[in-house]
């Protein structure tokens, strides 16, 4: 029977019978105890809000964009799948245990297959007749669920927005749902929607500074790393048990595993957390930068342990271009060919990441001396701490 | 140094210095990993809020009444700390624990005392010349915390609807708040706002059935108290270690010990609650009815684990009255006595109580047999249960 | 061609290509300069939305619930037309033409037929063939359009909340379309809509005195009465040609015909309108009024021209009772013998209603004695107007 | 006395005595009846909104920036003032009076001396000690009100999105607000506050091609622009005369008037605009463009009445920058140099700039070809009407 759930966003969402059956398994249910935001709620108080509704947000959309689609009946379906399932294989705190599992486990969120593979949920599809492979390609592949203008983003931009109180994420949905058609399964932006699809993308780069790369949350997310580093390293965690796990396993481990690990946890439970050395633009430090040396240099050279210094390094994500297919005349062209906006979009991304040293309260001025000498830099041009927080 | 914060119901909130300084204690950090609505997130899934943006939120709208007060800074900011601080004692999953808390402490989640008494809190608000008996005095009295037209209702009805999206809650509070004066520390509600203090009474009416008392929340409450009395009674938990738990805690603790109290929890993570056997108007079954004796009662005559059924009577509020004040034609007047929707609240709040019988899938209709029996109830009117779900 | 509108409430509207073409028609397009409430800008600076669009939302809000009506196709577009010409018939400032209406051509805004017939509106319906008396008889009997929870009151709460600001009118349109079901062309609250339905009536009840009663709408709108019936009795203005008049006509007519009804204009231009003498509870004065004879004995008694008294009475609507109906336990029951709310809500609508005599600035101590005498009301109770002036 | 209004896009604004007093003249009242956005509420019904609530808008974002100003309680007067008398000159339908002013009375709106001078305004301003020519130059000078980063700019943004319904216009305006500080009158962006800061100019980009240049409102300024100059070549309008009109005024002017503006005037009541016969980028057409020279010999070659055409070619506004100052390590920096997103912004501006040809219906193929010809443009690479159309 297909079922209505109540959501923030969307307002009442009509789920189809076979849905409901892969909500309904154990591994779904997981990600209502996985928080989108990791530790933005750090921040943003009201940022508890899970991968779960987030799933059902993506699947809603898919619904209404699949109907335009002109294909089959299951090619349909397994996008509707791909939709519901691009998040299934998040770890605790989503993208703050990234990083980790990529390093250990060369895996990444995208990889549902370990994931479904002898699961419930894969007998479900099955018995639907949807094929797992093909929706593994779809989840990693597919510009409709990790394009540039897609109903992942769609949903966690406005979805973010609500629960963190910040506006940036609230663009045009409407117009541009009305506004995409489709060429097989690919996403043609017609001329109308532009501004609603440059909407999307601009309101993606102001969420970055404000929200997810918010000093605050690198801080608790680059800790939180560090403590299950540690743990693997000592013998305590097996890096493959995270996948398994939900944010109440891992605080609870966290909590009762003692030691340095057990610290860290108490301190982001008591929000005691390590604060910003130097905070400066990335594009100072040209060239690639090796955090580990980095920290034990400059923890050498402040005289403080390695263990209380973090040089969070903003990965460089890989030239990437905005490939997002606008109709214009009746002919097909990127939008970043079009829209100057866009096309300035990229390289505006890189000046706003941000390069931060962290270490406890006590050590920020020795440590911000070593890391300005480590990093070549000879004025202390960033602002104060205190002026630019929050 | 005042911060400020920013919340998705109130915008930019500005926090004084010395309450910074109360947020900052572990003790107040806790309310951040304990859930709102406790398990209405089941139903609701946005449900994710905590008390600790809640606490917050009551603190706000306080500052801007006791502006409106005559009488002294020091009592302006008792008030405010009693707005921080009024639910500083809940303990996991908020009102999901206060059956139990109150069954072996006699602890209500109003007896800030215990929790705040010797931590640093405590030496907080002595710094400031604060009284804490008087701010626990307020708590637990005072109309502006605690009354029917209070600060916390403002802040709750519309918090819950923002992250549940039930549009209920909604309320003119920039009209009340504007409508409110005082004498002493009593607010008056002026003639002009008696639409808006209606309409809060009412916006709580209609939340009760919608969300705080929806039957899968009294469901999962009910089977989680359950877990809680059984850990109890085997000497596996002491009560009182609930009051400095978070929801992390109990949820692992109950994950790891396995047992009945393992498979409840195990049901509450996976979804797999009991399901409503029979649930009819309070109002049908006249008179006390001890809850305990009808369970056993029922499953032996069901021929059913007495685990696996639970009866949930709602408990009937003392007769209480609304006693807030309006000021009519230079008079004080009850609202209840001006308001004819507001006198007949209690009568309809009362008519909208249910009782419930739970018990796991297999059982429903032996159960419900059973049940109406022992109620006395000879013709099964209630609906069919996937007919009215949700 | 379906055609798509963009509206605040609702977001996009897709309006079937029939209905463009009753849209496109001039006396349809005269709607859009039909303020939807009068003139409530006056005290609510954004309510200067209109007829036009409320049409479209009704409409909007129609086409969800016939779908799921049991009848022909047929039927359910009649229905949709009714929705959609519900409002035709108005004249300038929506229901401040209404008593003149009554009064001089016994006229009521349902009566939709004398509008349509002979225009190219009837000439659409007959293309479609849809048939003129049955869409009248819709609009003027049909629970859908003109009952206690219609399409009409789902459309205006909402409408009306968004443009003033005043929350009252938000309530759960979602799950009240969701818990509607027919039989036949009768809506059936289903049990669990209970909630959402009580919740349309009660904002009903609080936008009444806040907005569609409030004094100095109710003032303007008797002064523009006043001015109209002045036209009429000096042959100025036949009654009959304000059906095809829109406010930019009846406001440069008045502006230009000069004397007293210019007057009167002016002073609603430069809001300079009248103020209240007396405005009481109209129970306090129990009895029938005879308005018109109030104003002659008031004004002579207090030595004032009889053109600057206006006593406002509002008018007792008949006796009248909420029958919309709710499907309990498979039987349908009258909405008010359910919920004790709604039982109430009549007496608690009369209660509010207030009586108002007005006056120009100069006069109001003058008047306000003669009318308490007038009126046998010996103490002057009532709060002084500038304390409960919003 | 303050008075206290409700506003739906900030909530009670209360309003300083002296600026009721103000607000209370006749020639602010008259902003009442002058809509925002001109006609764009022939595309988007919502969009009725006055100047008169904005310009309340405007003087209550004022009121909250000039607390942060070093100066005199007169200087902080002066400016409120100027936020609330900026568009006391605005003509019927704002900005579709604009190009007419400036032709025959080289007026702009920002010019509210000729307004105010020898009004109930200028009596009232210097009662209050605040100087006249002091206010004229802040409304057409200082940042605070016509800046790139202005009060001016956060109201009507926010204000037109929520009556259009279009989501473009919301940005972060409290963290906007609170990231501005001041030298003198010069409004400071802190460094932090530069996502909202941008996010306000991107807000603005969006709008204007979906709503200010939206291609209906266009052509329906352009049409009404047509009817008032064939009014003052005719001798039947005095240009001084716009100044004291408002929208019902001229409407009902146009309307009486008959003849040529008649037509146009009942074109617009109904909704028969004329049709766009090309519609292409501004920048297809380099060079100066003669509009009136333009329209005779299309019209011409197309042989057709040049009443019937209209060269629709954008002003390009004078080579501007975007001079808002941002601090940056204690350092200010212009906003664009800053941003590259801001950077780029004034080509994207350039380039989304659109060259309409309007007639009627029956004439649009015949008057494209001859546009077409006339503007060099050999093939047709527009998209047809009908597709890209809203």
């Amino acid at each position: 029977m297909p079922k209505t759930i109540r959501d923030p966003i969307h307002g009442n969402i009509v789920i189809p019978d076979w849905c409901v059956k892969i909500i309904d398994t154990h591994q779904f249910q997981r990600l209502r105890r996985i928080k989108q935001l990791g530790f933005a709620s750090l921040v943003y108080p009201g940022a508890n809000h899970t991968r779960f509704e987030h799933s059902i947000g993506v699947m809603h959309i898919t619904l209404k964009l699949v109907k335009k689609m002109d294909c089959s009946e299951k090619e349909r379906k397994e996008c509707v799948a791909a939709a519901l399932l691009h998040d299934i294989a998040h770890a605790p705190f989503s993208h703050s245990s990234e990083y980790f599992l990529k390093k250990y486990l060369r895996f990444r969120h995208e990889n549902f297959y370990p994931v479904v593979k002898g699961s419930a949920i894969e007998d479900i599809l099955k018995e639907e007749g949807l094929s797992l492979s093909k929706i593994s390609k779809l989840i990693e592949g597919v510009s409709l669920i990790s394009g540039d203008i897609d109903a992942d983003r769609m949903d966690y931009l406005v979805r973010d927005s609500h629960y963190t109180g910040v506006a940036y994420g609230v663009f045009d949905i409407m117009r541009l749902i009305d506004g995409i058609t489709f060429r097989g399964v690919e996403p043609i932006i017609s001329y109308r929607a532009i501004r609603a699809a440059e909407s999307l993308l601009l309101s993606r780069f102001m969420m970055y500074p404000t929200v997810y790369h918010h000093h605050v949350c690198r801080i608790a997310r680059k800790m939180y790393e560090r403590a299950l580093e540690f743990c693997v390293e000592e013998g305590q965690l097996n890096p493959r048990d995270l996948l398994k796990m939900d944010d109440y396993d891992i605080v609870s481990f966290l909590r009762s595993v003692g030691g340095y690990a057990g610290e860290i946890m108490k301190r982001i439970d008591e929000r005691k957390l390590f604060k910003r050395a130097i905070y400066i633009s990335r594009c100072r430090v040209p060239g690639r930068i090796d955090a580990k040396k980095a920290e034990k240099e400059i923890s050498e050279s402040a005289g403080v342990d390695v263990e209380k210094v973090i040089v969070d390094v903003p990965e460089e994500e890989d030239a990437r271009e905005f490939k997002a297919l606008v109709e214009v005349d009746g002919m097909l062209k990127k939008l970043e060919e079009i829209s100057p906006l866009i096309s300035i979009l990229k390289s505006a991304e890189k000046k706003s990441l941000m390069l931060g040293v962290y270490t406890t309260e006590e050590y920020v001025d020795k440590v911000a001396k070593a890391a300005l000498r480590f990093f070549g830099i000879r004025e202390i041009v960033q602002k104060r701490l205190d002026e630019i927080l929050r």
